[in-house]
């Protein structure tokens, strides 16, 4: 499948990791070539309408930009009572984690538009927490942006870091996102010689880029507010690490 | 005095408070009318080229500035001696602090290029501190951005607050912005239901928008990352409260 929307070419690539057949979704402004590369990672829904929509905004702004499909098969989790099953089981196989990761770098940075020399991530929820962790153990990512990433599930260990930078958006009542956690990741980052940037906002909890939803958990709330400025600020970063 | 520096006009802007003859500087687009306005307010030199630099840029950005005067007499503090008991002198006497602000604003106000119902304010170091201690303490600001400001001086009432909102750009290294302290201060415009950010950058010090100069205390470093990105937000963030 390729379709060419507006500017923006879309098309299927397929990876895979350890038996899962995972197909995520590039996307590129028509018709260029050389650009940087920009991994979006999902949260605990997967790779749904709102991953097409920033990844394809991402693209506009001059991206070769690979949204990923971390479940496999573009599998969308939409029973609630799911996602805390399916979350752990990555944050207990990090193997298994890391290693789709990189599959899905792999795919984006063998893309004939991607200049492979400069890659970075954003991620949403578990997403967030997927690019920081892809840069604590090693990934070779100019920078990464968390936006309300679950702080909770990220290690303490950065020693294996490569060079790279680190936005953090989250909101100041977002409970997987407590002080204890921002302070105890960049206190590390800060040990491995890490730039970093934390931008908090107040009155403002989890998944606040995201529309409500039915069945959404009261602890996440959308607020537009913080879904522009921490856009603005992802823009901002990105162009400066990559650009 | 009446300069007109390519597009920006810049004229003396005398106000009092208290026996106290202070003489700001303003600055305009030139010919513009029914802007906005913005009060600039020094760190503990006074108001320098820095101040004045900053104060332009912001005008050509649309707004009405003006850069205050906080010593009387555009006095300049080049004593690194000087500077302590300066400050502490404003820290002892909250009346003279805000007197001299609040006739700063109304100054600004006034102007014939300034629309009075949009104010803001900006300051650096001691001036970051004096614009949040103005929104604490009931100035009608629609929003005020501290730059690296000297937290640990703002008071922890903020109950008699109007509505508006606050930026707080701050290095994670600055002894004069701990954790703690901010933690304290947004808890505080937390509880009078302000909205809030706070963006802090890791690896920086106290001062990381000015250059560095002989006499500066090891605690103040400049820092071109977080220069280039609290800049970018404060104009960012002044265009949405304000414009």
């Amino acid at each position: 499948m390729e379709l060419t929307a507006g500017m923006v070419t879309v098309r299927d690539l397929a990876y895979s990791h350890d038996g899962c057949e995972m197909r995520g979704l590039f996307h590129v402004p028509h018709g260029a070539s050389n650009l940087p590369g920009v991994l979006v990672v999902h949260g605990a829904h997967g790779l749904g309408d709102f991953i097409r929509a920033s990844s394809e905004r991402l693209a506009r702004e001059g991206y070769a930009v690979l949204a990923v499909d971390m479940w496999g098969g573009r599998k969308l989790l939409t029973d609630p009572a799911l996602i805390g099953p399916q979350l752990g089981a990555f944050v207990q196989d990090r193997g298994m984690w890391m290693g789709r990761l990189a599959a899905a770098q792999a795919a984006l940075a063998t893309q004939p538009e991607t200049d492979a020399a400069r890659i970075g991530a954003i991620g949403y929820c578990f997403g967030g927490a997927s690019v920081l962790e892809m840069l604590r153990t090693g990934a070779a990512l100019a920078g990464v942006v968390s936006l309300h990433g679950g702080l909770d599930v990220v290690g303490d260990d950065w020693a294996g870091a490569q060079p790279g930078e680190a936005l953090i958006c989250t909101g100041a009542d977002d409970p997987l996102a407590s002080p204890t956690d921002l302070a105890r990741i960049t206190a590390g980052m800060g040990r491995a010689a890490l730039d970093w940037q934390a931008d908090v906002y107040g009155g403002t909890l989890h998944g606040f880029t995201e529309p409500d939803a039915p069945g959404r958990p009261p602890f996440a709330r959308y607020n537009a507010r913080a879904d522009r400025r921490s856009w603005a600020a992802t823009v901002g970063f990105l162009a400066e690490v990559l650009c």
